[in-house]
C-alpha cells in the first residue's frame, strides 16, 4: 500500500514517470485521502476531484520556482502528497503533523497560509508584479474552485489579472458544487460552458478579458498534461476552465456532495458519520430557533454566505427546503450577505445573517458603511466567535470583539446561556431601533442558572450574585467560568459579585460606579483577545480610580491547531490561578 | 434663471410635462450642477452625464414607492434636484444644506448614506427580498457607474440578483471612466459592447445570468423614457446599460475628465481650479517622496485602488507616466490591493498599497488573512485618517485605529511630521521582517522640532521632553497639540514630560513603566475615536498603579459635515481645558 506515494518526497520524483504509473499514483492518493478524511475528518470532496489535476500540474510546472497557489485551500492534499508530506495521511500517527490548509511553515512549495476563500487570484497578480519588474519567466498558478468565484475579492481579481499582460495560469476546478449547492447567476454561465465544451459565446471569463480555454474530462490525465504543456510558459493571463467530478473516486462523496465537502471521521463503508455530538449545541439550538422563527414569521428571512451550518447545526437540505423564500445562500460573498440584510431591514423586513467570526472579518465596511451609517436594525450571529471554535489559524474567531466593537450605532450582544441565545435573537429579530450583533457562545451548551430577560434595550449588566470585594465580570460563554470562580471563591470564605455584562461593547457605567462602593477588585473574563477587548475597556473606566482590574482573555496571535485548554492554562484563565491574582 | 427647477418640490411635478419642457429642466439641472460645484466644489462629471437618466427615471416611476439606490452617490445631484432639493445647487447661501451624498435625513427618496463604491446592487437585492415576502409589487432600480463595478461586493451583488427572480432594474450608467480611468479586464467588454451596440454576445452581464438592455445614447430624454416605460413592472433582474457622455453639457468636464471627476470650486470660464493650497501638504510629501522611490527604486511598486490621489497630491496621469509598471491601479478594489501587496511581498518585491482610511475598512479581511498572517512585508498607507480628513459621515477617517491595532503581526505607525513621515515610509518599504500600515498625519504640515529615527525595528516611544509630574504622550499628527500643550504647562511653572509614542499599537513597557517613577498623571492625545483606541491601552496598562491617566480623541459616532475645531472643543481637546482636567 501507499508503494509509490511514499517515495515520492518531491514533485522531481514524478517527472519521467509513465502514464501509468502516474495513474497509480493517483489511485494511491484517493486512498491517502480517504485514509485520513475518514479517520480524522477534513475536506474530502473537491480533494478527490482534484487529484489528476494536482499531478499533471507538478508533472509539468517546476515548484517551487514554478509558483502555485491554492484558493481557500481546499483542494490542497494532493499537493501535499506530491511535495513530501504524503506521510500525513498514510500514516495515522502523523495525522497531526500537518494542516488541514496550505502553510508556508510545511513546505517551500506552500507560499501562503489560506483558509478563506477567493483570494487566490489577487494575490498571484501580486507575484505576477515582483517577478515581471524583475524580469523572471517562471510560471504563476492559482488553482480555485467555482464555488470561490462567487467571492467578490475572486471577482476583482479576475478583472485585474487581465491587466497584466505577462504570464498567469488560473486553473478553474469546476465541479458544480461550493460547499453546499452553488449559487448565483455566474453558475448558469459555467454550466453553459460545461454542456458547450466551453465553446459557448457568452463567457463569464472572457467578459473579463481573458484568454480561455475549456477541458471536458478533467480527470483524465494524459488530457490535463497535454494542455499544460501547452500552455507552460504562455506569456498572457489564462483561465483553464477543468470539468472534475467532486468526490471522485468515492461513491460516497460523489453521491452525496454536500455531506461529505468536508467530513468528520466516518465509516469508509457506510458512509455513517462517527458522531461527535449527538446532544444539544449551541449551532442545534440556533438552527431549531431560526427554523421556528422562520415559521413563525413571515417576514423574516436567514441569510447564509455559504456556510449554512453557521446558522444552526443541521441546517440541512431539508431544512433549508422548509425554510424555502425565506432562507437565502448568496454564496462566498459575506459584504453582499450583509448589504442585503441592511436593505431588507430598510424595507421593514427582518433579516439575520450569520456566518463564522473568522468570515466577518470580510464584512468590516459593510457592517460600518452599509449597515450602521444606516442603522439598518438587521441581525448579525457571530458563531464560532470562541476559543473553543476553529482551532486553525486561518479559521481562528478570536478577534470578533475588537472587529466590532469600534462600529458607531451596533450593539453586540454576548449571551451566556442557551436561553439567553434565543432571548437575544428574539429581541433583535423584532426590534426595529439598531443593528445588533449576536456572539454566539462557544464550548459546551450552558443552561441558565439566572434570570433571562427578554428586553435588551437598555444597557444594564446583569447582577446574577450580589457579593462585597470582588466582583467578577464574566461575559458571554465565559460566564461559566465566572460561576466557577464564585463558587471556588465562595468555599474560601469571599463572597464575590458576580455579573453577566451581556452588553460587549456598551459600558453600565450605572453599575460599574455601584461597585466602586463595596468592591476594590473586578475580574473581567473574555472569550476573545484583550487587545481592544471588553476588559480593556472596564480598565480604562477605572483607571482613575482605586479599584484594582484584573482582565483575563487570550493574546493577540495567531494561534494554531490548539488545545482550547492549554491556551487558557497559557493566558492565565485558570480558577486557582486567577483567585491567586486575586488575593496578591 | 432655475424658473421651472425652482417649481419643482417632489417628481409629481415633472408628470404629464411635455418632452420640450423636460429638456429644458434637464438645461436647468446642469446650470444648478455648474453653479454649485464651481463654488463649493463636488462630483462634477458623473452628475452632467447622467442628468436625462435621472429625469427620465423620476418620470417613468414613482419614488418614493418605486426605490432608487445611487451607488456611491457620485451621481446623485439631479435627483436631489428633483426631490425638493434644488435650492442646495441653485442657492449658494443654501449649499450647506444639502449633503454631497444620499441621505435619508434629507428626503424620502434617499433610502441610504452611500458614500463608498459598489454597494448599491447588494443592499436592493434586500430591499427586492422584503419586497417579495410582503407580496408587494414596487419597482426596486439600482444606478451604477461602470467605474463602481470594479469593487467585489458590486460583482457580487451581479451575482446574487440573478438569483432574485423577481423585479430588479440595475441602470449602469457607462461613461467609460471611473474616478480616473478605467482598469481592469471587464472595461473592454463594456467598450465592446459600447461598440456593438450591446450586442455582441459575450456580455459580462449575460454571464451573471441577467436581462440586459442597451441604450446607446444615454443623454437622449425621449429614447430613455421610452426604455424605462417599457421595462417598468418587470418580472425579472435586468440590466440597462446606459452610454453616457462624462461631463456632458460642460465642455471643461466633457474634456478633462479626470480633473472635473470631483473638483474643488473652479472658474467657470477657464476651468482654473481655485486653489485651496498651493503650499506643502503631507499629500504633496507623500507624493513626492513615492515618486523618488519609484525612481530609485526598480523593485519598489505604489498600488491604488482608484483613488491615486491617497498616494499623494498630484499623483496626476504625468507622474503616473513616469511611474510605469511601478504603479498599479486595481480600480476600486481595496480588497484585492491589499493581496496583490501581499503577493508582491512574498515574491521579494517591495510594494505601498495607499487609501483613504475609510476604504481600508473594505480591507480589513484581506489585511488580516492574506497579509498579516502571512505577516508579508508590505506597507499599507492610510491617509485621511484624521478629525482633518474627509468631513463627510460616509468618509469620515477616525475609525483606524481600533480597526487596524487588534490584527497580529502588523506594526502601525504614527508619523508626527512631514520629515517622520518619509523616514518611516522608507524604513518600511525597505525592510523584510513584518506588515507595517503607517498613518499619514492630518492637518497642517509640521516640521519636525525633534530628531527624526530612521529605524524603527524595536518599540520605542521617543522622549522630545523630558519632565516630571505630568507626561504627554501625544500621537501622530496630535503631537503638534502636545507641544502645545507642554509650552502652555511650562509658562504656568509645570516642566512636564513630552513624548512621541510613534507606536499606535505597540506598547512600550520600558518608557510606560520609567514615568511611574516621577510622574502621576499621563494624558494621551490621539487623532481618532477612543474607543479600542491608544489612549485605552495606555490607561488598561496603568489601570493598577496609582498613575492617573487623561484620555483625549474622538467619541465613537458617525460625525457629519463638521468643523474640526468645533469636534476638538466638543471632545475637551483644548489646551485650556487639557490644563483644566489636569489640575483638577
Amino acid at each position: 500500500m501507499y508503494e509509490l506515494l511514499n517515495k515520492i518526497s518531491s514533485p522531481q520524483d514524478i517527472k519521467g514517470r509513465t502514464l501509468t504509473e502516474l495513474n497509480a499514483i493517483c489511485d494511491e492518493i484517493r486512498q491517502a485521502i480517504i485514509n485520513r478524511v475518514s479517520k480524522f475528518g477534513g475536506h474530502f470532496g473537491s480533494n478527490m476531484g482534484i487529484v489528476e489535476t494536482t499531478l499533471a500540474l507538478h508533472y509539468v510546472f517546476n515548484s517551487p520556482i514554478d509558483k502555485f497557489v491554492f484558493d481557500v485551500s481546499h483542494q490542497s492534499y494532493p499537493h501535499k502528497m506530491l511535495t513530501g508530506r504524503a506521510f500525513g495521511f498514510t500514516d495515522e500517527d502523523s495525522f497531526t503533523k500537518i494542516s488541514g490548509y496550505t502553510n508556508p511553515d510545511e513546505s517551500i512549495h506552500d507560499l501562503f497560509n489560506v483558509g478563506h476563500t477567493s483570494t487566490s487570484i489577487s494575490v498571484a497578480c501580486g507575484l505576477c508584479k515582483a517577478r515581471d519588474l524583475r524580469g523572471d519567466k517562471e510560471n504563476v498558478i492559482a488553482i480555485i474552485g467555482d464555488g470561490s468565484l462567487s467571492g467578490g475579492e475572486a471577482l476583482e481579481g479576475l478583472n485585474v489579472a487581465s491587466e497584466l499582460k505577462s504570464n498567469l495560469i488560473i486553473v478553474v476546478n469546476d465541479n458544480d458544487m461550493s460547499i453546499a449547492e452553488n449559487h448565483g447567476g455566474l453558475y448558469s454561465n459555467l454550466r453553459l460552458l460545461r454542456k458547450s465544451k466551453g465553446e459557448c459565446e457568452c463567457n463569464l471569463f472572457k467578459s473579463f478579458g481573458l484568454d480561455y480555454r475549456y477541458i471536458d474530462n478533467g480527470n483524465d490525465l494524459a488530457t490535463l498534461i497535454g494542455v499544460f504543456n501547452e500552455i507552460k510558459g504562455i506569456n498572457h493571463p489564462i483561465v483553464i476552465h477543468i470539468n472534475t467530478v467532486k468526490g471522485k473516486g468515492s461513491s460516497l462523496a460523489e453521491n452525496e456532495k454536500e455531506k461529505f465537502h468536508s467530513t468528520v471521521s466516518f465509516n469508509k463503508e457506510t458512509g455513517e458519520l462517527v458522531s461527535i455530538n449527538s446532544g444539544e449545541t449551541y449551532l442545534s439550538v440556533t438552527g431549531d430557533y431560526i427554523l421556528k422563527k422562520i415559521k413563525e414569521d413571515k417576514d423574516f428571512v436567514a441569510i447564509s454566505a455559504g456556510v449554512p451550518s453557521a446558522l444552526g447545526f443541521g441546517f440541512d437540505a431539508s431544512k433549508r427546503a422548509v425554510a424555502g423564500k425565506q432562507y437565502i445562500d448568496v454564496g462566498i460573498a459575506e459584504a453582499t450577505a450583509v448589504a442585503v440584510a441592511s436593505g431588507i431591514a430598510k424595507n421593514n423586513g427582518k433579516a439575520l445573517f450569520g456566518t463564522y467570526s473568522s468570515f466577518i472579518q470580510r464584512t468590516y465596511d459593510q457592517l460600518s458603511h452599509d449597515l450602521c451609517l444606516n442603522n439598518s436594525p438587521a441581525t448579525i450571529l457571530v458563531s464560532n466567535a470562541s476559543v473553543y471554535g476553529f482551532k486553525d489559524k486561518t479559521h481562528i474567531g478570536i478577534f470578533d470583539i475588537p472587529l466590532l466593537s469600534s462600529i458607531p450605532n451596533l450593539v453586540y450582544l454576548a449571551p451566556a446561556s442557551k436561553e439567553e441565545l434565543t432571548s437575544m435573537l428574539e429581541w433583535s429579530i423584532n426590534q426595529n431601533s439598531y443593528p445588533v450583533a449576536v456572539k454566539m457562545p462557544g464550548g459546551e451548551v450552558f443552561s441558565a442558572n439566572y434570570r433571562v430577560d427578554n428586553d435588551f434595550s437598555d444597557t444594564k449588566y446583569q447582577i446574577t450574585e450580589n457579593g462585597e470585594g470582588v466582583a467578577i465580570l464574566a461575559l458571554g460563554c465565559f460566564y461559566k467560568i465566572g460561576v466557577e470562580l464564585y463558587t471556588a471563591l465562595k468555599k474560601q470564605g469571599v463572597c464575590a459579585t458576580l455579573i453577566n455584562p451581556r452588553f460587549i461593547n456598551r459600558l453600565d457605567e450605572n453599575t460599574l460606579d455601584c461597585l466602586k462602593k463595596n468592591h476594590h477588585t473586578v475580574v473581567t473574563l473574555e472569550d476573545g483577545i484583550l487587545d481592544g477587548g471588553f476588559g480593556e475597556k472596564i480598565a480604562s473606566y477605572y483607571v482613575n480610580d482605586s479599584m484594582r482590574v484584573l482582565k483575563y482573555g487570550l493574546e493577540k496571535e495567531f494561534i494554531d491547531r490548539y488545545n482550547p485548554c492549554d491556551i487558557l492554562r497559557e493566558n492565565g484563565i485558570e480558577i486557582n490561578s486567577i483567585i491567586g491574582d486575586i488575593k496578591r
